[in-house]
């Protein structure tokens, strides 16, 4: 059976030594009062107890017997109820929640850290506490100080679950259409009425009830996305005293079969007339519903990223253990019938492969979490102003990249397994169902991409852009003259100047053509995540070389890195070249042709 | 529901246009015995209405009921049976079958574009008939005239079906260490015994008997590869007189449950002292069974492009279908509440990158077909020799490449259908699913590269690169001054130019470190497809050009060819980059250190 250890060393790594989170958190009074280096350490420890010891065994579980639907009832597959209760019991869904309503108020560094264990080791499971959390973000930035207090306590201790309804069937990237309507009532509470698709966990019983937070209507709403409004519906509605009331006129009419995550419960949520509550302001959902976003969408990258090193994982301990043909070297060892397939350049490459990808992964979403950390504890308001830029430009390529990377990673260790790979019991082939919806959900990968050079990008020209490729300037500056460090500084050089003339190339083409901007976002989002990535291994391998000699964990980083921009970073290069071929070898042919 | 319709325009514009082979068809007696232009005409259209309207209809359910295993018993999922009645009452099975024993002696060119819509509307039904195929290629070139006789003629019919057991639970590439047992017989049989794996529909109630081809070693055998004889092995036993005697003392253990081609069944066969029949000679099974390799092989990588395909299709009907978002240059309905998606840049890219890639991969498959004609039916040794070497040197670059692209493609088939992509009633995330094993079986594709540079290119100092080289070259010198050529050929001329330099480039390291070859020998190949597939679309462009204006299919065919050169051929630079980052990065780590 595959198992799963978390990667601990390397997280701690990223937080103490490449990042020092440790000084950050000690400079912020409220950061201070969360967390100091002994508590994370603690924390991460745990996590990945409960990660090895309670979610992975359930995960091929959760595969094998999906969640259930009878006559509107969800059952959670064997196990996941219980392992829920351990999991609110451990505390582990008030992590990042504010502390004004129960929660602990830890940084996004250390809370993505333990959304990696929690995702990478049962993803169908984790979603569970993922939507939770994200609806406690909407409703802690934009519900009323009432709903605050009824609601979130009860969320970020898990007692009750959280979802999010924005999608409809007739639409889900272009929400400006949705349907389902709020009518206003005379005791200040709406009634919303319509059909929400794709729910992830709207429905089950591992909670005692389950708070929707749903994109609707009003009737004199006006056209468009600017007509959207949110409001809080509560699967039972909750009384003055905080006990559970009558079931609210809502229910999950079936639940979708699906390709992976089928331990997690898709649901078609309909509501008729349902009491809910408005969250933020009228016609503003679609804005208090992004508001949480940010973090989602990283934790999305997250759980591709934790799902790829558990395939990592199992293709390490497969490719020790099966013997089949001899090292090109010669036999490796003479005393089997055969040599472990590891001694194999190939296989190498792809174990390699997935490690790079994997670490560069964690690299790059812990230091997107630091911006998320400064963007929300700095009490300087430039330094937070400033990291909101970040964030904002960030956050897709996080979302979207590792979420590539982790499919290409699965399919690498799905393969490293040869025909094994394919047959179930082996849990490889589950890792590429699960991670692929990554890919979809939270906004598509096109999507992000239209977001990061669209919106984050063109929309400022190029504003938000510069600030992240100065810091990068900044950096090589910085290591003028470290002569080990040249292997990784030039080919980060390489790499940011291509970026830059690459983001003026795009930013002039689309003056004149509205549609360069889309027919180069996937490749430039790509060409943006590979340079950002030879940035995260410079830092790391800058960490690495100062202790390289100490422990073989440090000379491992300098050879994953050195693979890195050998083998990974040339990548761009294409990439580059496709964008430069243009929008209009896209349009050719007429839409009836295709 | 998904459809699925045949792409016959596409077809004959290869067969007919590009590769003319009517003329090579008319000049070599055999051909011109077995097909001319109008039968190749009508077979294509009657292989399209059995794939459109028996097999396609077909392909979700055998996904969704899966065979089953009872007691050793294996039932084929609802239809199936009656589909392969159809199949085999039309003449299908022997298509390239030896006319001497009932077979049609068609073409590969042409049974490939059959193989494609078999394969393509349903892939875990159209392996029957591929392992069949298989199994009548090795036992017509390698069996006694008594077994030919005795098995071909109901092998060809499809009364019987072939299966090929190769694979063992320890041993899949490395066949040198099979345990399979065959003790001679007085009677001149041998008795086998031992277990067979992942042996694809080696058990099923479709056809009346299975005829295994399996590797076994007499007990006298040296190690290794060098002492694998091959066997034929009935389910039933044959009479005399044809009609079928008892069972033979072999059975299926058990079948697999897999990621995907789950209508087929996928056998674990216990042999327990069966009767079986030597095919070829003893110690030489594993080249007796690899005769059959390069048509399977191209076979396999045809099934990818046929699967491609199928998702292609559904994507464009999706693409103008879905409404969702407004065209970045404006409205494009609007009556309607958002403009269809293929209006939006990314959709395009989608769907443009699925149809260079299948096209490319029809033209590169058709191509290699051609190679395989000429190499069975020419009446010239020369050309005969020159063919051979061109089939075992292209062989791999069909099976990888294409099914390495289909699985690309069918994941931007997916990801047109955004989270509707995921659900598996929508059928595009089948084809994830089912192509993933094309790129796994019939030989890993990362073994396919390693033939590729190894065996084909460096172990014959780059003579059969050479000859296809050069025939490019001429090709390129061929166009010059054709100035409407100029955007393919300049291209092509590059790629051609940097797979030269790369091949030495590889051969020379090689000499130094052994480990070079398997360290480049994936992204080799890769840059080795590009680069064919840039001398196929120069190809088609060129009879596209001479036409252009007749009809819409020819500047359809010049749209593909300039997306084909600008947006996906330069991808071949990077990965020219990464083999040249070497092999020592994937060295540095020590295995245990993973």
């Amino acid at each position: 059976m595959p198992e799963y250890k978390a990667p601990l060393r390397d997280m701690r790594f990223l937080l103490n030594e490449v990042f020092d989170a440790p000084s950050m958190w000690a400079e912020n009074p409220r950061l201070a009062e969360a967390v100091d280096p002994d508590t994370a350490d603690a924390i991460l420890e745990e996590a990945g107890k409960i990660a090895s010891q309670v979610l992975a065994p359930l995960n091929r579980e959760g595969d094998e017997h999906s969640s259930k639907w009878n006559d509107g009832e969800v059952t959670a597959p064997p196990g996941f109820k219980e392992a829920y209760q351990t999991y609110c019991e451990g505390g582990w869904g008030g992590l990042g929640g504010n502390p004004e309503f129960g929660g602990m108020g830890m940084p996004k560094m250390l809370v993505g850290q333990v959304e990696e264990m929690v995702q990478g080791s049962n993803i169908s499971f984790g979603l569970a506490p993922m939507l939770t959390a994200g609806a406690c973000l909407s409703l802690n930035a934009h519900g009323s100080q009432e709903l605050k207090e009824k609601y979130l306590p009860n969320m970020y201790s898990g007692q009750w679950s959280g979802a999010m309804d924005l999608t409809e069937p007739h639409c889900g990237t272009d929400l400006g259409i949705i349907r389902t309507k709020a009518e206003p009532q005379a005791d200040g509470s709406y009634a919303i009425s319509g059909t929400k698709i794709f729910i992830t966990w709207g429905e089950h019983d591992m909670a005692e009830n389950i708070i929707h937070l749903v994109l609707a209507k009003l009737p004199d709403a006006p056209a468009g996305p600017k007509g959207i409004s949110l409001f809080l519906v509560p699967k039972y509605l909750v009384n003055e005293d905080g006990s559970l009331g009558e079931k609210n006129t809502m229910g999950c009419g079936s639940i979708e079969h699906k390709m992976g995550i089928k331990g997690s419960a898709t649901c078609v949520m309909n509501y008729d007339g349902a009491k809910g509550w408005l969250v933020g302001e009228v016609n503003k959902g679609l804005a208090a519903m992004f508001t949480m976003m940010n973090y989602e969408r990283v934790a999305v990258g997250i759980q591709g990223l934790g799902v790829a090193e558990n395939s990592y994982q199992n293709a390490v301990l497969y490719a020790n253990d099966r013997l089949q043909s001899r090292a090109p070297t010669g036999k490796q060892f003479p005393e089997k019938a055969a040599d472990p397939i590891i001694v194999h350049p190939d296989v190498r490459r792809m174990l390699m492969t997935m490690r790079a990808n994997t670490e560069g992964s964690r690299a790059f979403s812990t230091y997107a979490s630091r911006w998320l950390d400064l963007a929300k504890f700095s009490e300087d308001e430039d330094v937070r102003k400033n990291a909101e830029a970040m964030v904002a430009l960030l956050t897709p390529v996080v979302k979207s990249f590792l979420t590539d990377l982790a499919l290409e990673s699965a399919i690498e260790g799905q393969q490293v397994f040869g025909g094994h790979g394919f047959i179930r019991e082996w849990g490889q082939e589950q890792h590429v169902r699960d991670i692929r919806i990554t890919q979809i959900y939270e906004g598509t990968n096109g999507i992000q991409s239209l977001d990061l050079i669209g919106r984050k990008i063109a929309a400022n020209g190029g504003a938000s852009y510069r600030i992240f490729a100065e810091e990068i300037q900044q950096y090589i500056a910085s290591q003028e003259g470290n002569d080990k460090m040249a292997e990784f500084i030039n080919p980060l050089k390489a790499a940011i100047a291509n970026l830059t003339e690459l983001t003026e190339w795009v930013m002039d083409k689309a003056q004149n053509n509205p549609n360069e901007i889309g027919a180069s976002s996937v490749e430039y989002l790509k060409v943006f995540g590979y340079t950002s990535f030879a940035y995260m291994y410079a830092m790391k391998a800058e960490k690495a070389l100062e202790k390289e000699g100490s422990e073989p964990f440090y000379a491992n980083k300098l050879a994953t890195a050195r693979f890195f921009v050998k083998r990974l970073l040339p990548k761009y290069i294409s990439l580059t070249e496709a964008v430069k071929g243009g929008a209009d070898c896209l349009y050719e042919m007429a839409a009836d042709q295709f």
